[in-house]
Order: structure tokens, then C-alpha cells, then sequence
């Protein structure tokens, strides 16, 4: 299994470097702040998911070098060794929660501690958000354009195997129904599913070489039940869902098709179902799909979907733009001044405003410390969370499960133009108030 | 650490599905044939670069299943479970070596065995291939842009932290020459560097709150040496030049620029350094880098690149587009016969040709166990070599360090047109001969 015993050596050289510089000047035991935030939504869309926020506070409680991490430490002097040995990051998280929606400069998480405790964090801490929200963005919107027909996540092959653990989490996280990845199910508990491949078909033939797709379907159906998927497009569609219904009868769950056309093929095996007197068997669909082909299938008859690569690769932005930054030392806040690249400093806290519709406004960003600022008569939800104190994950934090619901009650709050696919600025604005 | 004691469940749940049909009409033990292959390049490049091959052969040797991950296999059948406790592959796996290049349809690895032992593999050879060569693919192409300057890859942070590892590995691979991740430092070998964060100069405040970036450059000067990178433009680049040569010297290692115009920065801030004596001291930049925006500045005074978020993803391509397909059953050749999705069935190997120059012609894909077709007066590299047997690695399996210099050799032999990043089709045609 792939359970992690330590998370530390996920970093980037440079944070270690950093640090020992740090504590050999002294500077490494000031109190700092870093914060979490992207600039920009990619690919001009109208809001991003928050994910991986859980795997974070996990993440950094396993962030203990063992001796022999240590010893590949070369480039490292004793002093800086010895702080490595008895890390442990005993500061303060606060964030939005996992499930969140946010926009360009939502504080997305709050780092505070010494600036030796938080800058080796960085790099384990944006992995995780970056690649876990890029999904769940990605994800959240085919949610949207599949109109509440079920989604399986199944596209393991198509990014790394270990990375597609945590991909098939971000989508169960977005509202995908279920995954093919069986290291998901058996870690997160996530509903797992399959269908066949077309190997499955193909393994198949008679004595003398040809196909014989009847053995095939057959012996699904023998060991798998009548409920099964059968996958009709190896050979002939229409002579595959025929077959399918000779051997499983009117009954059989489900046919899948992986090629084609696919608004011109689910409706003609919709009506060949129909036919044949199989109203109940389900159409499944997959080949490439993403948001916009799951939108253009919004007509026809498909009654699930496959989705692979594009949910996996962030359909078209594989990685969130978060950003790790240092905004308070000391107490004073601190930036980085260059064109561009401009953010307020210091520790923030937000809000998102709502009407009394419940449809959300916009979100206001102000000093981690200040009271609330006035709203007049709209309803203000709390985006910052308390995450870890003292190092310690704080109780009460939400399961996979209960963000998954948040999350699709807080789209449900978005402006209506929020959940269109077309390219357009963030649906919510934000706004920074009490900053000088 | 991450190091893997099983990647058994790294797997479709299809698969052992599948499996558990077979073992049930009998068909789990009919000999098989699964190819990897792609059907096109992704982005309209010219050529691919196949990685991940050493980390196949490791993964499917671990591919056992504990008790524990049994378990969780509810949905299996007591044969099944007990074929997979069992579980370890005894087949062949041939195909073609790391850091070589591949086309459409080139047959990159043929793995042979059982339909049983075969078909669970499919999920995990996938997710390594299609992850890795997406890195490689686009990195090899940073490298030609680059023409010889160095690259360094610093991409962790913009994806899962575990792919983030083996990112590196690819990148390298592809002729990066060092990573800023430690894991992958620890774990392959690959030479670590770093530089310094804002973060460092921004915590160098005075007593007051003001910045004081002297006291960050001296900070870091006093521990790492003068041959030390100095991050310049957290606040002003000009100043801050001047500033990292007042306290590091004529001598200084390197400044860094992640911001603005590159190209106009850069020759502003050389002619600076050399204006103050500072002939040696070198200038490396980052900030969302590309293979187009190193091209860019081919003409520019910089020494060294910093790539991250796009050579992490593949630069426009997160994965690359291998299918894993059953094209032989008990001798006989199989395959989908659905539209668009035609491959030759049969086990296959391939061959390059080249001209006495060196320059290579095309590939040639004939049948795994004929004789090698007629070349005329060109001359032939075999691409399939042998890489597992009997379920053991085959010995003699070239490391990292071959493999990168065996793609660097190989770039070498593409016609010139080959290496242009611009979109065309793929340099070198891949054709099949002595199929039916």
C-alpha cells in the first residue's frame, strides 16, 4: 500500500536551504504568516472548487524526517539537521473548508507559526491543493452539464498511479457518482464501479479464430448478473446490443457504447432497446468525454457517463495556480512589489455575502483579526475555518461525504450565469476591505 | 518514504471483473497478447519519448496482493481471490527502451502472457507510460529550445506531490539536469539544486516593518557561499542587482529573475553586472516557462532556466494517449473493429531505419516472430528489445543515466524538421509489414 510514513522529503531543495539560512541569521523563529491564493481561475472560468484540504492536514502531520531522509540530506550543517529531526509543525491552519468555492485572491488557507515551521510546507501543501482543486474544478463542471445523470470517474490509466488515487477522491468530492479505481475505494471509501473492456470481447473467438461476442456477453452475464454493463461497440453496434438482449434478456442493465457518435448511437440503440422490449436497460456512454461533450448529450438518451482523461488532466487545466505566500512578519504585513503580481499582505479572513434568496454576492477580504465588516442587509457566510491548532487538527473537520454535500449546496448558490461552461470572468468578485 | 510494497490495487476494478469471468467459461488461461501503443501525438507534435519503462518493470513486480487489500475485495468470488492472492506474473514483456522515441502505432511494449495476468495489468502500465512520456515528451522539446543552456525542474508544487516525484525522474530523463525535489533526489539520483523564495527576502524586515533585502542577500551569502543564486526582484530588479553584488561580490554564483519581461530583464540586468564587474556571474529565470518561451529568448543573456507548472503537465499534453490492447488470443490475431479506432491485431516488433548518415526514415511494425523485412542499402536498429521474461526483469536494463543519453543520441538522428517545436505531423512514419 501506498500510505505514506512520511510526507517530508515532498519539498522543494530550496525551502531547506532557506532554513538553514534562517537559522543561522536567526530569523527563523520570527512569527510569520503565509497564505494560499490563486490570482487567476484558468481557462476564464467562473469559479474554482477548493480540494484536498483534508489530505493537507494530514499531510502535514505526517511531515517527520526519518534518520534515513536525514542522511540523503547533504547539503544541510548539523544545526539545521537537528531542527529537521524534531520537526513538527506546531502552528496554527485556517482556511476554507474542502468543498468551498473560490475565486481569484480568495484567501484559501492560512499558514502561521515560525517562518522555519512554515516555509517547509510550502511545497507539500500546494502539490496537494493545486492538483486535488484542479480536478474538483474540472469535475464540479461536467456535475453540471451531466444535468443529474450519474458520472463514474475512471481515468486512472491516464495520469499517474498514485496521482489517480487522489484524482478519483477530488471527483467523488465534485459529485461523481463512483470510481473505477479500486485503491480509492479501499482507502477513502469511495463507491466503486466497472464495466468490461473490449479485451473483455475479444478474448473471445471460436476454434478457429473468429470473434464470438455471444461467449462473451454470456459468461458476463453468467457471473455478473443480468444488472451487468455489456460493452456493445467492439464489432457492430447494432448486432453487439442484440446480442447483448438475446443473452441477458429484456432486463439486462446496461449497454455501453465507447465510440462513435454518440448522440446519433444512443438514440438509435435507445429505440433498438425499445424495440426489443428493453426499456429499462440503461445507455453508458464514455470516449473522451468532457464538459462540453456530456453538455452536447444533454438531449439524447444517455442515462450515465464514462469519464477518463479529461476529469484526471483538469479537463484542459491540470493544475490550480495557487500560490504560497509570505504576507506577515512580526506582525507587519509583507509583498512582493513586482508588476503584476500584486496581493495585499498580511493574515486575512473571508466572507461571501448572500441575499436572502440565498444567491451569493460577493466575497469580502479583510485582516485576520478585524471584526466583520458591515453588510447592511445581506447574510454573511464564514469562508475561514479553523484547520489546526497548535498543530493539531481540529476536531469536527468534515468527511469526505459531508464536503461533498457542501459543496453541491453551495453551487446552488452561485448567480445562475455562475454554472454556464462558456468562458466569462468569476462569477463572484472579491473585495478586500480594512487593508491600508 | 512512498516506496510501494504493492501496486496491486493501483488497478481498475474492471479488471479484476473481468478476471473473475474468466477464470469462470475458462478463458483465463488462453494465451494472450496486450500491445501499448498511440494512435496519434498528442498537439500536433512530431515525436514522442517513451519514459516510464524501468518503473513498469518494478511496478509489475510488485503487483502482489496483501490480505489486507483482499479484503476489500468484496465483490470478488472465493476463486477469484484466490487466483489474486497468488497473483504474480510469470509472462513476457517486451517492447521499447526508455528515452527512445515513438510515433503513432509505434508498438512500444507487447506484454504476453495468460488473459489472467495479462489483463490486470492494463490500469498500471498505463498510468506509468502515459504519465511519464507526457513529461518527457514535452520536456525533451524545453531541451531543444533551450539549445544547451541548462534547465532545472521545479514543477512539484503544481502537481500531486507523488506524480510530482516522478515528474522529475521524466524530466530528467529528458535532459533536465537537476530537480529542486528531494524525494526525487533521495529516491533516483537525480542531482538537487534550489535557489531562495520572495519568501526569504520578504522576511527580512527591519525592526519597523521595512524590507531590507541586503540583510536576506547577506544572509544567504554568509551560508551558502558566493556561489549562491540571489532571487533580485521582490522589490525593485535594478537595486536589487546592485544590492546582491555590493554584499555577494564580482563573484556572485547567479541572480534570478521569475518575473516581467525576460528578455528585456535580462539584457537590462546583464549589462548592469557587467558593468559592475560581475562578468561571471550568471542569470537564471523562471516564471511560467515553456519550450515557446524559452525559444524566446535564444537571443537572451540567460544561463539557466527554472521550468515548473508546464513541464510538470506536460506542457499542453498531461498525458499521453497509450492504449493497452488485447491483439492476440491462442495464436490468433484480434482486434475492435469500431470506426477511427483501426489497429492491426498480432503481436508485433518494429525496427527503425536510418540512412549511412544517421538520419532515421521511418519504422517499420511487422509480426513479433517473422524475420526482418528488407531494408535495401539502409540500415537498422531493432526497437523491441527484451524486458521481462518468465516474470523476471530481464538482466542488463540500461539506468537512468543511459537512458538519458540514449535519447540524446536519438534526437540527434531525427530529420531536422523533426526537432521544430511548430505543429506538423509526425517526422518519421511508422508502417506495417507482413500483416494480412
Amino acid at each position: 500500500m501506498y500510505d505514506s510514513l512520511s510526507t517530508a522529503l515532498l519539498t522543494d531543495m530550496y525551502e531547506l536551504t532557506m532554513l538553514q539560512s534562517a537559522l543561522a541569521d536567526g530569523t527563523a523563529h520570527r512569527m510569520c504568516a503565509f497564505e494560499v491564493f490563486s490570482r487567476r481561475l484558468p481557462n476564464e472560468r467562473r469559479y474554482g472548487v477548493v480540494a484536498g484540504t483534508a489530505r493537507v492536514l494530514e499531510a502535514v502531520t505526517n511531515f517527520r524526517f526519518t534518520e534515513k531522509q536525514l542522511e540523503s540530506l547533504d547539503f544541510l550543517n548539523q544545526e539545521t539537521l537537528d531542527y529537521l529531526r524534531n520537526y513538527r509543525f506546531t502552528g496554527q491552519i485556517d482556511g476554507y473548508r474542502e468543498g468551498e468555492l473560490y475565486f481569484p485572491y480568495s484567501p484559501i488557507m492560512l499558514v502561521r507559526g515560525t517562518f522555519a515551521e512554515c516555509v517547509v510546507l510550502e511545497t507539500l501543501i500546494l502539490s496537494i491543493l493545486n492538483a486535488d482543486s484542479a480536478v474538483a474544478s474540472a469535475a464540479a463542471r461536467m456535475i453540471t452539464a451531466a444535468d443529474g445523470r450519474p458520472i463514474i470517474e475512471m481515468g486512472s490509466r491516464r495520469t499517474n498511479e498514485l496521482a489517480a488515487v487522489t484524482a478519483a477522491r477530488a471527483a467523488y468530492l465534485a459529485g461523481f457518482t463512483a470510481t473505477s479505481n479500486l485503491e480509492a475505494v479501499h482507502r477513502y471509501g469511495i463507491p466503486g464501479t466497472g464495466t468490461a473492456a473490449h479485451a473483455w470481447t475479444l478474448l473471445h473467438i471460436n476454434d478457429d479464430g473468429t470473434p464470438n461476442e455471444e461467449a462473451a456477453f454470456r459468461s458476463q452475464v453468467e457471473t455478473h448478473g443480468t444488472d451487468t454493463t455489456l460493452l456493445v461497440d467492439t464489432y457492430d453496434i447494432t448486432q453487439g446490443v442484440k446480442t447483448a438482449i438475446e443473452v441477458a434478456g429484456t432486463e439486462l442493465g446496461a449497454v455501453r457504447i465507447d465510440s462513435g457518435d454518440l448522440g446519433v448511437m444512443t438514440r438509435k440503440v435507445r429505440q433498438q432497446l425499445d424495440e426489443l422490449g428493453a426499456y429499462n436497460t440503461q445507455i453508458i456512454v464514455s470516449s473522451d468525454l468532457d464538459e462540453y461533450a456530456i453538455a452536447g448529450l444533454r438531449g439524447d438518451p444517455v442515462d450515465g457517463f464514462g469519464v477518463g482523461t479529461s476529469v484526471v488532466t483538469g479537463s484542459g487545466a491540470p493544475t490550480a495556480s495557487m500560490v504560497y505566500k509570505l504576507v506577515e512578519v512580526d506582525g507587519y504585513p509583507v509583498a512582493k512589489r513586482s508588476l503584476n503580481k500584486n496581493s495585499a499582505g498580511g493574515s486575512k479572513r473571508a466572507i461571501r455575502t448572500h441575499r436572502a434568496t440565498g444567491t451569493a454576492v460577493e466575497e469580502i477580504i479583510y485582516p485576520f483579526r478585524a471584526s466583520q465588516p458591515e453588510i447592511g442587509n445581506l447574510t454573511a457566510t464564514m469562508l475561514t475555518a479553523e484547520l489546526m491548532r497548535d498543530g493539531e487538527i481540529v476536531a469536527g473537520q468534515p468527511t469526505l461525504e459531508e464536503s461533498r454535500a457542501y459543496l453541491a449546496h453551495q453551487l446552488v448558490t452561485l448567480p445562475w450565469e455562475g454554472l454556464a461552461l462558456s468562458k466569462d470572468e468569476p462569477v463572484i468578485s472579491t473585495r478586500y476591505v480594512g487593508f491600508v
